[in-house]
């Protein structure tokens, strides 16, 4: 299958993350992606092209026009007002407060955010823009005819909801892709989130529509980012109920059980007959991850990869998170071979 | 009048503040008390007593059990879980998502956070109980007959709601007192919030209320902390409509404006006849204030202490912010003083 891959996911290059009441190196880091596509090109996968420019009018299908322009021009007013550090909101509206965007950037980043761990760089915007193009790009060839494409991502978007942003995650590449294959053409898409954490951003998106199936295999929620979202009663809403599927799985889940979830998804989707799948592929599921809790092997990567090709349905695997950094490049082309030799 | 002051406040001492992008020392720091007492001690302001301990009841008459419990918990369940910073929330539940406790640290920070600045340490909780014991304190003394008294807190209060912590708050010293003033009889209770910041607190706990009247001078919310409370369309809910009266006032308001929203305020506090008065008092609407935009100078701060005691009702003035540290204690006392000599 093709690879979509940017040089331009270097742009999103932080120096700081929040985490565990520290300024650290973020997990979210280029390597990622050099180890993706190391793999690729290892392993012979095929084709790696550029993405195509398709402008904003895709990405503002699902995203809030106000929200897209704070992304682009965050990073700038941020430096504007003075401050030294990277932009990390500080305060935000939480239960009984005013949802009304402030004026001012640190207000507006409270507005925005969902997690303060996702600092806003110089650079930020235009490798999600790039990223969102990957995606797009894709999405293309599936309805050109393709069976499968990889879009090499960087940074992911699954936590990125129609306004808000935060989990590594600006705009949501996952999301805007399988809303373009809906716009081409395709009356139902189904999107599979493997990523260790709740889609949350996907799901607000699709919540209240019959058209777009959200299945999600995640970490319960009560235990794992990103917390307030990712409940099994989770359904959907008015005309989307039912087509919100979460499956969370508690600490220290095997590949057995794990399987076990993913069937149960596919067999949702399959009942759904979908004319495009968009799997939202993060590697964070695996036993090695620093930041995530379950215990897959790298060959259970390649396991799953055949059981997702099964499903007989033009597939776009969207790459999300995965935070063992090394080990991110085998698992993830793992899933992708997995699929191809199925 | 009499201070109630407690050494304990020295026990909520961060190290670490989340301020522009960086961790830095902490505007809210023990030296702030300590200015305020040597004036108090150097002016002879009055006597200098402990506070009554007074246990949980009265806190959790405006307070959530659960969140109380949580601040109780936090920095030792936090340092359990590993983390090698301060207590720092990085994920809340933002727009559309569930608004359920998790069960993990990391978790029940963003829950019960609504900013991001306040590290949650050793020491905090034991400190938050001695200075809601300093309010109640000071309001036992109104209720047997003092004309005024201080409540020397730290941590401050105000931005603490039913179950929200931040903006250097946990538990809102000022609402703790109000209640207790209610609880002992006085039929109708006014807060004043002359703090740079917006009360959002005070205003959450007390919004839906008719009995305890809130009052808020304080920098307008789409430029100011904690940006998401403090519009002048907050009036209050249900009983409590029109007894929620904000006046935000904008970038570099100076005395004349400042006085002029004071005189409002203390008409309608004079027009519900209260039989009691609680002043939150911050002293961040000083000209040189690090982290506000007001520009009072420090003898504007004794005009306006004689203007709330023009007001005739027995006053317990609770300290909240101000972080123009070494004159943090002449801007207190002078509205004191002021208070005292009209």
């Amino acid at each position: 299958m093709i690879t979509v891959y940017s040089e331009e996911h270097r742009l999103r290059n932080a120096r700081t993350e929040l985490h565990g009441g520290q300024l650290v190196p973020p997990h979210e880091c280029p390597e990622r992606a050099q180890y993706v596509l190391d793999r690729v090109s290892a392993v012979g996968l095929g084709e790696i092209v550029a993405p195509t420019r398709y402008g904003l009018e895709p990405v503002l299908r699902v995203h809030d026009r106000g929200f897209v322009e704070f992304l682009e021009h965050a990073a700038a007013e941020w430096a504007a007002a003075g401050n030294r550090g990277e932009a990390i909101p500080d305060c935000w509206p939480a239960r009984r407060m005013a949802q009304r965007r402030p004026n001012s950037i640190a207000g507006k980043l409270g507005y925005y955010a969902m997690a303060g761990e996702t600092s806003i760089t110089p650079g930020t915007w235009e490798a999600a823009r790039a990223a969102a193009d990957a995606a797009l790009t894709g999405a293309e060839r599936l309805q050109g005819g393709a069976r499968a494409a990889f879009a090499l991502c960087r940074p992911p978007g699954h936590h990125a909801a129609r306004d808000l942003y935060g989990g590594y995650c600006f705009l949501n590449n996952a999301a805007i892709a399988a809303q373009s294959l809906r716009d081409r053409g395709a009356a139902r898409v189904a999107i599979l989130d493997v990523d260790f954490h709740h889609g949350n951003g996907t799901q607000d998106i699709f919540y209240e529509r019959d058209d777009v199936l959200f299945v999600s295999l995640h970490g319960e929620p009560a235990e794992a980012f990103p917390y307030f979202s990712g409940y099994a009663d989770e359904t959907g809403a008015g005309a989307g109920t039912g087509f919100n599927l979460n499956l969370p799985l508690p600490r220290a889940t095997g590949f057995d059980a794990w399987r076990a979830a993913l069937a149960g998804g596919l067999k949702r989707i399959r009942s759904f007959a979908p004319e495009a799948l968009v799997v939202s592929l993060g590697v964070d599921t695996f036993a090695g991850d620093p930041i995530s809790f379950f215990r897959l092997q790298s060959a259970d990567f390649a396991s799953y990869g055949g059981m997702i090709a099964a499903c007989r349905v033009p597939t776009l695997f969207v790459l999300e998170g995965g935070y063992a950094v090394a080990e991110v490049g085998v698992n993830v082309v793992n899933v992708l071979t997995g699929f191809e030799q199925a």
